[in-house]
């Protein structure tokens, strides 16, 4: 009860932000100091089972079929990482006529097939390594794969959008402890996508910019490395949201170069290490940001990819279910300045 | 691994419902029978501590200010529910200026003041008799308190939305196991209540009728009452979520009346027992789904309240939270068929 206290005296507001488009409550006198922010169910390392693990390098026999590995070279079993189809896809890459619109049960709804791909990336071979073990250039590695899969799947027609995403920690919805993530290819634009593209479009029409171009709070920075900008979002959605932002102009993931891969996955583990020290390990999400697969030659100078990595170190509620609005009790500046100041170097 | 056989005929589909305007990938194959959900967290029977606990009859000192009670008397100590203030408000009822927009930091997004009020509904002075045990004429005179709260707020200009919701258990949110209710008065309407609001507008312009009155496929019904049908939506979000759905139709919850509220009372009790027989007991959120407090005259033909349930079987990842849609494995018409045959009868 001391730490109500604390932040007694600070106001709730409200805060809305052109790229998330909607309203977040932030009520710091609910909540512990920011540094007193820790995870309950912080992450064990993980330990070498390698019998077990399908993911494991020796195990690929277990696997659905695999697209591609790094290096290339099918015959050589000594491989980096590898591109498989997830065992049990959310969506089918075998279906037929995937853009059709099915007849639906008397009902005022829309049906489609569940056209669509599944995959998952083995991001290292030994089962012990997590992402943020390993070198910069290796992380870099994972977006190429990221980027040489997105560019595959979006020669599919139907594909509307391509979400990458990383789940760390069973409460994350891990359901496996070796390093992977996942890319899920949909025939239809998401709703959080559309909302982002909607707010953006909005700000830039009010003022001729682009709304990630434009953040530069100094309050709200992080890090930065030569080609991005770590921030707390202006109205973080969860305690301790990150955003990795590339400081120049560019509305899709797959146009970064591998030279800013590399920089991104030194910035990423950077953050990853902060976050894993100062709130003890906690599960984590990350997901690449980016626009659908078809953007108008009008959406382009709005549209702004981003990396975001939210820590689970709460739970959601009936309020929050029902009003898709959500209460931080962490002010991104307060959150911003406890994350500069763990004290870790960036690593080349 | 059996498991996945069983439905492993039935191919992925997408569904997009106007209540809700969004997509909601079903992946059957990917999960247990229907019949095998049960929740690994389920809630144990509330213990009587009611020297521990604020919300239990005797303790009313522990709590914050009190706003009313049932019976109204305040000298009357054998209350049956009392309404309170949240001793921790995410919003506060105490700032002046609640509707002007502050000036942000150097960063493109919006800032108002965190005008509003949080309340909190304790539904019985027992802390072991939970929302289910009670009779349907008690839980209706929860809804009345509801209501009448809901009354007294709307009378403040700057509210805008009411959210009514219940957390039970505390892996759906809840801090405090004795039964209660919390009520969220808002100055802004939060994304899920517009776009909800938008695709209820763009169904009705395409057909001329309320999206919720047109709700009457038999195999998304579970029961009926006399003035109430509950159903697993065509696109339900999470697997076994529930809508109880007003027959006739109304905007806003607090257009109720008290008889309409113990028959409602009854079909909650119903499914509250349902779902804790055939899911273990899990730990679940209801909320009322309700129209902002200023609707116009041409919003109220596709505006129709409705209390949704959400039993919390699975959490969420980073797909979830990156695209804001969600992958069901049970297809609601499998759902429906569950809990229509779960064997219980409807009490008076």
């Amino acid at each position: 009860m001391a730490s109500q206290h604390q932040n007694g005296g600070r106001s709730p507001e409200l805060r809305h932000d052109p790229v998330t488009n909607r309203w977040v409550i932030f009520s710091p006198a609910r909540a512990k100091r920011p540094t007193d922010f820790k995870s309950k169910n912080p992450q064990n390392p993980n330990p070498n089972n390698n019998s077990l693990c399908p993911f494991c390098i020796g195990n690929e026999h277990e696997c659905a079929p695999e697209i591609f590995r790094v290096p290339p070279d099918l015959n050589d079993p000594n491989w980096k990482l590898r591109v498989i189809e997830n065992l049990y896809p959310a969506l089918s890459r075998n279906l037929e006529c995937p853009c059709e619109e099915k007849q639906g049960m008397e009902f005022p709804g829309r049906v489609i097939g569940g056209f669509g791909f599944h995959d998952v990336v083995i991001e290292n071979p030994v089962h012990s390594v997590q992402l943020s073990d390993m070198e910069p250039r290796e992380i870099g590695e994972v977006f190429l794969a990221h980027k040489k899969r997105i560019q595959q799947i979006m020669s599919v027609q139907s594909i509307k959008y391509v979400q990458v995403f990383k789940n760390h920690g069973a409460s994350a919805g891990a359901s496996m402890s070796h390093s992977h993530s996942q890319i899920l290819a949909l025939p239809v634009i998401p709703s959080s996508v559309s909302a982002r593209l909607e707010g953006m479009k909005e700000y830039f029409e009010k003022t001729g910019k682009c709304s990630l171009c434009e953040v530069r709070a100094k309050e709200l920075v992080i890090d930065e490395s030569s080609h991005f900008i770590s921030i707390v979002p202006f109205a973080a959605t969860f305690p301790f949201e990150i955003w990795i932002i590339p400081r120049v102009h560019s509305s899709h993931f797959h146009e970064l170069d591998f030279e800013k891969m590399v920089d991104l996955g030194g910035l990423l583990k950077l953050m990853l290490r902060k976050i894993s020290l100062q709130l003890n390990n906690p599960p984590f999400n990350f997901m690449i940001q980016t626009s659908p697969v078809q953007i108008k030659e009008s959406e382009s100078c709005y549209t702004h990819w981003f990396l975001q990595i939210v820590p689970q170190l709460s739970g959601v509620g009936g309020f929050e279910i029902g009003t898709g609005c959500y209460i931080n009790p962490v002010l991104p500046e307060d959150a911003a300045k406890v994350m500069r100041e763990v004290n870790l170097p960036m690593q080349d």
